[in-house]
């Protein structure tokens, strides 16, 4: 299975990051977690970019807070999809890098997800691998079940506790 | 191939969705577009939605102005990645588009693009088909080397009128 | 009487939602309270939303955050009114959840409240029944009169501190 | 049938406003309209609310720009229900009114509608007068169709011209 | 002396309110403290305003949250300079407040401070009151002088800790 | 009678300010009018209102664009009330003009109106100085007449036209 | 004399960016003008800044739009002083430009200066050549003056229109 | 070598600069600090600015919050690059202050950092030194470098815990 590469700006990211590495764990794809500056090591951000198609990756999730250009910053150097993580910092609730990582010029998309979505970031590329391996289409379908049911359950609680 | 399905809102996206259609039409990827309301027409959007993969679609882009629901509405009955375009409207310069696409909660992900940013919600989904058709890959890096090249003219032109 | 339905996106918005739970109960209004999502659990959603108006419900109230599609996704399936409580959640200070249920396209409305304004969207629901109930009509005045004797009497006892 | 009325804060709003008197007319509601200001005309704005239960009115829209509080100083002296309209005017793009007419403090709710939502202010009347008005609620539902099959429409155009 | 009102919109704005009540007491400037809601308690809020030139009263303070209407609903109903408070509330950072007090239409002035500005509010007063006094006006003078003592005290502790 | 002094901070701002000049006008209050920047003619600006008083004014008037300073710089070098004009410019629809304005700290207060809200100013220095000037305050109190007036007659324009 | 590097993201910025030029040019300020984009040549812009310093160049401006990466990647890639332009575009008014500019992450600065503000990115460059080139830091003094002389004749102009 | 000043606008503000001081230090550029207000001590703040290249300053860092006009009024009295530093307050997240320290007229640069970013504010002024200081700019050059070394220790961790 094609892998997915988790790269975060700076490991104080890492507690948002967490919820992507552990969503893929719980669907049994294979990732690679990295610290990626794309101003202090920009280098090792190009390169792990310009390989990661021939390196067997799939699909890539960058995570930045602030100025948020990591995204960015790998997506101009690879053709697989990059999905960003606006993450919130000490001001402005993440707005700055919700814009700077989703108002991205045409020819180099950024799939942007919601502000700490890591979640759902995690998500966007099992889906992107699914849409050709069934097994992972299926799971997906089998998590939204859960989900669904999981919503259910707290309805039936909510429902037991409030409608006599 | 598989194909992208392109919905919108509304009729009157279509300027803005127009330039997705195109960008597919340059890369050969076959599209099928729809005017599918969130609100107006759930049923046709949800059963769009529910069937885009059995039908042969590989990734589906949204685009919807103000409250923007269409994207995440597509994105609870398909598990294929959904793309979100907000479409800038007649107040709030784009960002209520923006937000009610982007800040999806953890479960149903929207790969959310720049405000009217329809080519590269098109060349995301080309991405997204490229991850397993290496031809489509190739094209994708042959138009990373045209806008290369179209931007190295431009800095030509200036550099001449300026840098004597 | 009518009741009134209240949908919450997400049990974790019961904080907000419990004031209007209790400002119902005040009235003597009663009201059906149930966890719906419009993403995961779309289909429960839609059947109450559709089957409300002839189960007895008269006005119907919608609780999310973030990308908040609840309330437009009810709207879109009952021409019962329908009040939104867009929900502050951990990024955005509520200002997400506000545009994505205030800024609903025409045909489809969502009577919304403020940020977290889980005591004006019952009270909105109140009158709504009121306007063809005149007992109620009364409860409201006497709230009306005691919500004023109650300005009345914090205004007495900051005169009485400050104006000697 | 009880009445609509309709207020707003200067007669540069009737642009906006029209759409609402419009829909009322297409539905046969009756409505009242007038220019009441409540910062020029507070008295007639205030004995407006206090009589308008008394004289036949069902629910309020109330239109205003910038600091918006019409519909706010409306609904203090009425218990019908009240729909803000938050005008656009010169600058901020409408964000002043929606604030001002929105983040109403408990006790005194105001329904808000979107930006220049006049059409969706006056569905939200209709839809309130419908809840004790069966022929109404028909009406609605009948629109609602209508409107359903407008966009079928438009999708079967685009589809026409896009999809061979 | 002519004396200031402050008038908040609910007790719970006191702790903002009291900087303002302090402030005047350090200027020897009289003042009278009223909790009047614009929306539950209009008619005393009306009347204050309404009398207030007769009733001694030189410049009104104003301070609201949210949906701050109070200090535009004074200023309609007196010819008196009124100084407009936002108060920061739980949501929005105090925007909400700022908009609705600051955006007022022509004709109807609010002079609004900071959000949360009492000091600020109190001094604008005091300023006012000044323009004919000229006892008060030296000691805004005074005032002047004391705070640019604090700063430069301030500064030669600074000075001492890191330029040696 | 005392002057109202009106300093723009750039002839691009007389189109605003004018406003002002013609407000002051009706009401026979005499006025000076300059041209002073906050950062390119600092020297004229402070001389101005440090001797403001001094020479006959009563309040001043202080219209800026941008990171507007010149209201703040002005009411930093005199105890005069002194009334922000916060100017839209070409980007940000006036919010920075308006925050850099409003938003002084403690200690030098400037009196802000609406972004372009040139007429409120002046009524603010009118209301300032009427505060020990009885026929300019009777002035004030007939303008407010001729208002609701020129509301009432507007709103029985549209009366005519809409309520049959 | 140290030359200026001028950078935009793309030709279509240089309506803005020919004022940095210009101003540049007037001061007899040596510069270099190219279109670099961080995204499509990001080879070059790299190449570029990391042989500013050996070519000569003493300060580097860059401009660029939306996501605006171009002054932080530029910034990245060497220790001279690189000043940014947030350029405004066609939705959101600049903001995503300047939130993507001007909040860099610790150790890798860039200056900003107001949306589309070039003259000011020039003047930048030409006061850090100045301290250490003083005959630059006289024709920084000088045109100061002549800027004060320009809002003092405009002023002296509309003092004589308005002051009689 | 020449000094880099800095300016606080209060010693509130210290918390923020301190992170300045550090960061000069750790390069060994000799720097003065002093707590000048815009507003409460502008002869200070003047002086200060207008002798300042006389006094062996090569770059001037300015810190304020709010209606942040430290740096602008700096910069409005002296040649020399002056930092701006928008410091969070209370309110706005800091957005106020960076409104009112980036968004400069034409002709008085502030070359504007983070939001709390003294960091980098330090680093421009030492940049600025370093364009006639080579040895300083290989103290930069090998920060870069530290810098580097520790985002990939970091990212070693990281994928020592991860990457098995």
């Amino acid at each position: 299975m094609k892998k997915v590469g988790i790269i975060m700006g700076s490991d104080s990211d890492l507690p948002v990051v967490e919820k992507a590495i552990n969503t893929l764990d719980e669907y049994g794809v294979p990732c690679e977690v990295h610290v990626f500056s794309a101003h202090r090591t920009p280098e090792q951000s190009k390169s792990f970019a310009q390989n990661a198609k021939a390196n067997g990756f799939g699909a890539i999730i960058a995570a930045a807070g602030k100025a948020a250009h990591l995204a960015g910053a790998i997506a101009a150097n690879t053709t697989l999809p990059v999905i960003g993580i606006p993450v919130k910092s000490s001001t402005l609730d993440g707005m700055d890098a919700l814009l700077s990582t989703v108002q991205m010029p045409a020819g180099i998309p950024v799939a942007t997800v919601a502000i700490d979505g890591a979640v759902n970031a995690a998500l966007l590329c099992i889906q992107i691998l699914a849409v050709s391996d069934d097994s992972l289409a299926e799971k997906l379908s089998a998590a939204r079940a859960a989900a669904t049911e999981k919503v259910l359950a707290a309805n039936r609680k909510i429902e037991e506790k409030y409608n006599k």
